[in-house]
Order: structure tokens, then sequence, then C-alpha cells
């Protein structure tokens, strides 16, 4: 499966995002994801040095930003 | 929904944006918004460290330079 | 207007350009812009944390490093 | 070999990958990767510092924020 | 004149680079360049915190990663 | 020459290579390069502040994340 295909079949999962910059990570569940890796995310929070620092609701990422993806195993 | 489809449902609504760089957000009502996620906020405040630090009014954001966008929930 | 034509709109007028990297701003009149928002700006005025900190006259910016086009309200 | 053939012959071997921000490492098992170095890694372990600070499982990397890619000899 | 076109009639001429990441300039004479902004540059000096730092000789300079070119009136 | 021209005409030479990111410098035999700057090191080593701080061997580099590319005169 193609790396794009794989986040395409984590649509419905739990997912954290580690973010370029000054590295933070979001998790949500993957609502939709496109080509270019943007994705849509819902019941999102933002995690800092491992803490839970913000809950986001819904939110849009920008799929150039991001460093990676790691499906979440509940 | 596509991600960007997303986006473009929330043109007159208050959004806020998260920038690149050094972190800051931008809060506004976004105007208009093209494929590449290019945007034009009107009634733009600048955020940092959760204070509103400046009124930018009308600006214009570089897609790719942008990490998310967050609805605004009023 | 899309954003990229709002930011054509700005031609011949003053804008603040907020570069990416450590942060900094361009202060100067709108030559000419393309689809990438690479732009010409003149009299051209680098500011940082608020100081005018040298005049740089005539300079070329590279579209995918700029943050945000702001007009100048003269 | 083309810089991309060269990554695509690595499938099935362990790989580290430095990657763009604050610099960190990837050590995993290549599964996949496409045309724009978009990868799929497998037993993924974070290296921060030179230490194994987190183990990741399998993750998607973004080929846009990676600095380059290093074959590990077992 | 377009951007790349002006930057593209600065061939022969000397100009300052200003690069992203930790900000430093280049200054040397525009051999040739690309659509991309691409470059290369002969008799190039290294330029940190205004202090000439290194003799760099010929450079190809990585458009995507220039913040801005300014020429430099001899 | 065309810059990436130029850079293909190193290959088989030493080279220089600044990255983006924490600035660090590999040093290494250019093997093979593409259109886009991707290219493949042999017998790397990577340089910290002017000091070899490890070999790297065989290394493939994002061609985005680049800076500048440094031919090493013998």
């Amino acid at each position: 499966m193609f790396p794009n295909d794989k986040v395409k079949s984590l649509i419905g999962s739990k997912v954290q995002i580690e973010m370029k910059g000054e590295k933070f990570t979001l998790e949500g569940t993957l609502e939709i994801v496109d080509d270019y890796l943007n994705l849509h995310l819902i019941n999102t929070t933002e995690i800092v040095d491992g803490e839970r620092t913000r809950a986001l609701g819904s939110v849009l990422v920008r799929g150039n930003n991001i460093i990676l993806v790691n499906p979440v195993n509940e």
C-alpha cells in the first residue's frame, strides 16, 4: 500500500500528527485526507511535551507541515 | 467533504489560523480561500501566547505556511 | 476577489510583508507580484521588533517564504 | 541509479531518517516509499541526541520534511 | 517586469541573497538563475551578523530557501 | 549553464552540502542528482561547527531542504 493510501486506510481511526515548527502533536479522529496529506481531524487535542494542553475540536491541517502520522492503538 | 472544501465552508465565519515559524495565531473572518489554502482574512487580530497583540485588519496569508485552521465557535 | 488577486490590487501601494524564519517585516511599495506571490518591492525598509533596522531599496522576495501581506493604510 | 530509485532499493531494509525542525532521527524498516519520498516505516524508534526515546511502531512520514535517508548496515 | 525577470536582469551583477534557517547572507556575482530562483553565484562570500565569515567561491543555491534577493549598488 | 546543470557537472567530485534546520554540512562524493536537487552522496561525513562529527557513508538527501551546494577544490 502506498504511503498516502496507508493514511487513507486510517480514516475513522484515532491518529497522532506531529507538526513542524516548535514541535507539538495533534491527536484526533481522522475525518478525511487528500492527496497532499491535508487532513481534517475531529475531537482534536493538542499535546505539548506529553501533556494535553488544549481541546481544539475540529481542525484542518496543512499537509506540507506534517512531520509524521502515527496511528493510535486503542 | 475534502479538507479544502471544509475550509471553504468556513467563508464568512470567524477562524483561527496557526502559522509556521515562531508560533503565533491569527483570528479573523475568512473572506476567501483558494486551492492552495492562500486566504484573505478581515478584522484580523494577532494572538501570541494567548494575548491579543496587534489589530492587523485585512491580511493575505500564504497557504504553505499555515499549520492549521480552527473554526471559532461563537 | 481571490487571495492572489487581492494582492495584485495592492500594486503601487505600500505593504508590509512578514517573512518566515527569524521573524522580520519588510515595508515597501509593491512594484509587481506573480502567481506564486514572488514580489518586487521598492523603497524597502526592514523592520525588526518594531524598529526600522535597514534601508534595503529594491528587493525581490520569494513567495513561499512569505507568512502574510498586510496593506499599510496611509 | 537516480536518488529516489536508490531509496526504493532500500525497501525491506532498516533505515535512519533525519527530520527537519528540532532535529531528530527515526529508525525503522522501510515498508514503502513514493516519488515524493513520502514513506511508511514499521518497527520505528525515535532517536534524539543518540538515545532511543520512543517506540513509534508504524509511522507515515511526509517526504518534504525529510533531511536525509541513511541505510543502516546490520 | 515580473519578479523573476527582474532577478534575471541582475545576471553579471553583484547581489546579496538572504537565506532561510539561521539567517545569513551570501554576496556574490549572479552567474545564472532559473525559473525556481535556483541560482549560481561566483566569488561568493558568506556574511553573518554583518561580518564576512567565509569565502565560498562558486555556490549553487536552492531557490525555495531564499528569503530575498537584493542588488548591491557599487 | 543552468544551476541544476552546474550541479550535474559535479557528479564524481567532492561537494559540501549545507542543509536547512539546525545548520550542518555534509561532505561527500556526488554520485547522482535529479532535477529537484535530490542527491545521492557516498563516503559522506557530517560537519557541525567546522568539526567532522560523524561518518555517514551513503546518504540520500532531499533537494528542497538543501540551502546550497559548494564544490570542494582538492
